[in-house]
């Protein structure tokens, strides 16, 4: 495993580090993790990489590792840059032969995931996505509870991301990560719609089971000279005939990371809370309210929720879990060797695609006057697999 | 007091008669319950009024009301009739002589309640709206804490009110309830916009401080056979800048009545929940989330909030205490015996234009390409006062 | 209805009043609401009493009304003063032949509690105790399944009631309620413990179904000067085989009134806190965790419950309502007429000899050295009935 | 670091290892997981050891490490046995020279532990106990602000773990946690008391900054043909005039692992449940009530929470992350290599000598009719220091 970005300071490429550790999958080998010299080799130091394993360069860094003997050199690639390297380096990361797994969204614009995919259809290599969030236990529960018909044909969605953090002009008050999230030409099209929003948008088509299909969206910038939008409320279509709201700010002052949906159907309601990720709401027409913890084990719960357990009953877990949960996926992908570009288990580059093409209806649908605007995909034949 | 409507079963009635006798400022003295002559009767009985005080009619029962002594007869008239009395029982009741407290919405369109409102303007008469839920200790201080500016100037307001009890076809199955809220003659234009959205509209205007002024619509009918929408999801902008999300809902199946708001500012949010109405989260920008609760007395909370509370600390107190506030309030109105059409703490006239104005631009937005619909409401000049 | 005491101020008797209006089964017909003859003639006024029906004394209130005709004399005596009046008023209106609705503790001590129920039983008069919390619908429901059997045998009771207010001297600040409840001569012989530490006791076996056997208590007293106990820790043992843990504190700063019990027997458990009175929360050992609400109604709630609601699901009912239903049940059985002293519903002699047996075995308990100390109640004939 | 237990199917060793890999201060060099050679073979062989560092016995693997070189044998012996190996495993390991973190509880009785003691104050080792809980932040920042007097003087402590696993018979339905665990030969004399008494001890201890030195305790056992406690009671009195209740059971059917604890002072109290871990709850005399968050950063938590933590607001942390503290704890103590046998920030011997104490002053007061037994603990000399 090979980092690209995450020097000191880098709270995400942290989490990945201590994720990957946590089962002991992968091991770190080597680096291109700043490109302040003296950060990356101190970062290469800390982590115990061999100096000449600290690359300068994301590009040397490829090239180097793909002349490596192939039992010696890194099998994955891990990109935790920001946004305007995403593509990039998986595009080249793919052509020398390495995996990849990165972090969203998955690049720019939509042109360029596709190009991306054109890339990545023609190798053999497997692409994964950060999207955390689909690694927790009760969402993967969830999930299979709508598609179990738990709750009858899902009628509306109400998805949820309330973020406070940006609340006020800290990007120039020298703070890295608010600051690179707001320049168009490093964050992409999309502020708060592409950092979170599509967070909550991989989460509403996940749990429900459904596609959005068109879109109404409201944007808003709240802070004097910020120039990507802070604030978004999306009106979503879906295609099984649901239909519902998106929320994701980043000016919900004093909000921290209450990424939250519910789903209703025909005959009750789910809803989970990424703060309190162990638990899952079951409401229903004609019974009790019951909550769902995700130590009740089989046969409560699914395969698909436990075989993300770690603990017993009353344990918590949390976030660096889920994301160790596509950590474990990714590692079982790679040894089985098989055909195809989708790590099964782990958002891949449908994810990608529909969380881009989600970004660019929001977008244009916001700057026009007409009220619905389709939301086009370019491919939807690769969908996540258990 | 008198009542128009609310014979056997109807607990919207018994939910009124209870709020009055709370704090003893109303006595029941005559009704018209029901059209069915035997139910009337037995409702007249139960309450133990005087025969001749229990009228076969409305009419009837403000004609020979009105010829009573002006000591004997009813001061107020409480309309608890299906949406399509509303304005015509007020109509009659302002014109004979009586102040009229009426369950919202206030008539079955904006017309009609224009009508209304020339007719109170000409009158001394008090007019007063049930929507309870603007009787709460805690949604007082919420709209203190916004106008004090605790949390700075409000950029975003979430207000969602899911209900799940309309999920099935229970009107074709006897429920009355159900069956006049889908019957356009006696609902209105709206559904779910109208029973429900309504609150949640006004709430949102309460606490925020700020008016809507346009709004994007997307509203719903999920059962085979229904007629008016049963699930509303609101884009809207405000007056004062902020902008937000309204979702009402009578398809979220499962769900009880958990009403719910969130404002947030520049500096903090502030979050209400009708299912504990006892609390207020104060989120902060820089300071740990605080739980304001209704029994912290002065100087922790305002006057508008602590008059409205009876008990003390950690005593809940609930719906028929708010809808009480309401029915103290009218009681101090008509003993002071002021100018003007307005009970002060009491939604008024202003709040049901408002809330007509409301559905109708939601219904043709809705209906319609435009992305925003402007809400065009003939008058807003007389706001709730405290 | 008549009151002793509760002149202005007087937050329980306020409490009494709106709870018995609640439902219109009683009317306020006289008073000697306080020792200051201007506060008494004030609160008369205030509550539109005839001035001849304002008694000075409790002694002159219970004779006149006694020689008033039948129909005319108040039914019911309500008696809101301190503990140590609780006894000799009940004595003497339960002689000169009116029911009695009295304050706990029901008396200074079991001696004087064994009188008053020598001269209860001489009479056809009803009594009974405002043990307000056992007058909630979910705590209705919890015992009814315990009694069915859902949890199986009940293993462990933990009943808590941690309140903050006396967590320092406000006696001697000018705080009426606190200063009575410490002193001796007019508390009795416990404090807290007698105050709140009777109604988690009451509370604890009538959810359980068993009673108290023996005991071992911690009693505390922190602020200076104080004489009574304002802490209170004790172990139980239960006729049933259940055991467990009872606290009674008014120096938990920061608290308000929390009373909450679990019970657990071979199958599950079941919580319930005051604070939140609509929830029952049902865990079991091989079920998921629910959360029965008060609107669910029948068939899942017992009609114990349901026959306690007021309000559709979701509309928060709270303390008057809990206290209401008492005084409905009151009403019931005066109109009922039946024989014997227990009201069916209402917390009677029974439970208020349990009462002070438990008060009396704590403290001799806790001032000697054994570590067990026998409850010994002089009856327990008439249990509760629903 | 090596490894003594753990074989296949040990949840507690997974913990372990997950929360020693996450930091990345640790490797493990080998193990001796199993007296089923089989089992231990393929434990190893899935860990990637050597197979000539996978030893039959624990016995050998001490010998075998102790006679390799000293950059390559183990550092630390982890002891992830049941009970009745702590002890000798400890023992043994210190004289041959190796660091100790051993799982709880840390001797079968306080003797044996006193032995340990002299043995280990006898050597330069430092030696660690799996008080897991004590790693997590909030626990940290409740105790730094009992220290620094936020709540005033602690009054009351109320600490209780209810679990219900041992509701029924699972150890003869062949449940090896339960089986040994029952078992005094293994488990030593406390059963429940020992395995998770001992936490809330500690944490009661820990929190309210003061020491239990007496008590009253009520232990029972409720499954047929069950040998040890599984629910226990006690009465504690605190060196600093706190008073309080220590609950723990085993047999509280349908709870999972809601370890909680709260501590009342003169101005106000703290609460933190192990369930919702990133939360502390601040209750006051005299303000509203807070919501410490464990990503609030400083300056509002102290040191001693923020460097436990990782993750930024709103990301969850659980009880992974609070074990892999110890061991970022314990990493640092080895390479600082400094003088006593205590490492900084974990507990140690102390908390070890003073959790059997409280055994069995608990299992003497039980047995006999005193009311209050002391608890003797033979040193209290090195606490725990940050």
């Amino acid at each position: 495993m090979g980092f690209v970005g995450g020097g000191e300071g880098s709270f995400i490429a942290l989490a990945h580090r201590q994720a990957a550790a946590l089962d002991g999958r992968f091991d770190l080998v080597c680096g291109a993790f700043s490109r302040d010299s003296l950060n990356n080799q101190r970062t290469g130091n800390a982590l115990g990489l061999a100096p000449q394993r600290v690359y300068g360069d994301w590009r040397e860094m490829i090239e180097a590792e793909a002349r490596l003997p192939e039992d010696q050199r890194m099998q994955l690639l891990v990109n935790v840059t920001p946004n305007h390297l995403h593509a990039p380096v998986a595009q080249r990361a793919i052509q020398a032969g390495f995996h990849v797994f990165s972090e969203k969204p998955a690049a720019l614009n939509l042109a360029e995931l596709q190009a991306l995919d054109q890339t990545l259809l023609g190798s053999d290599r497997l692409y994964g996505l950060a999207h955390v969030y689909l690694g927790y236990p009760m969402v993967w529960e969830a999930r299979e509870l709508v598609r179990n018909g738990l709750i009858g044909a899902v009628r509306k969605v109400i998805v949820e991301y309330p973020q406070g953090w940006l609340s006020q002009d800290i990007a120039s008050q020298g703070n890295k990560q608010a600051d690179w999230r707001d320049d168009p030409q490093r964050s992409g099209i999309g502020g708060c719609i592409g950092d979170i929003g599509t967070h909550a948008f991989s989460l509403a088509e996940f749990v429900a089971d459904q596609q959005v299909y068109c879109l109404s969206a409201m944007l808003g910038s709240h802070v004097e000279g910020r120039q990507l939008d802070d604030d978004v409320s999306v009106l979503i279509k879906m295609s099984g005939g649901a239909s519902g709201v998106l929320i994701a700010s980043q000016v919900c002052a004093g909000e921290e990371n209450p990424l939250k949906i519910r789903v209703y159907g025909e005959l009750g309601g789910l809803e989970w809370r990424q703060e309190e990720p162990s638990s899952l709401i079951h409401r229903s027409l004609d019974q009790p309210m019951r909550i769902l913890r995700s130590g009740l084990g089989q046969p409560w719960l699914s395969d698909a929720a436990t075989r993300r357990m770690r603990l017993p009953a009353g344990h918590p877990e949390g976030y660096l879990e889920a994301m160790a949960n596509l950590y474990v996926d990714f590692a079982d992908a790679i040894q089985a060797g098989g055909a195809g570009n989708q790590v099964p288990g782990v958002p891949g580059m449908d994810i990608g695609l529909r969380g881009m093409a989600f970004i660019e209806a929001a977008l244009i649908n916001h700057r026009g006057d007409a009220k619905w605007t389709e939301l086009i995909c370019p491919s939807s034949s690769r969908s996540i697999a258990q």
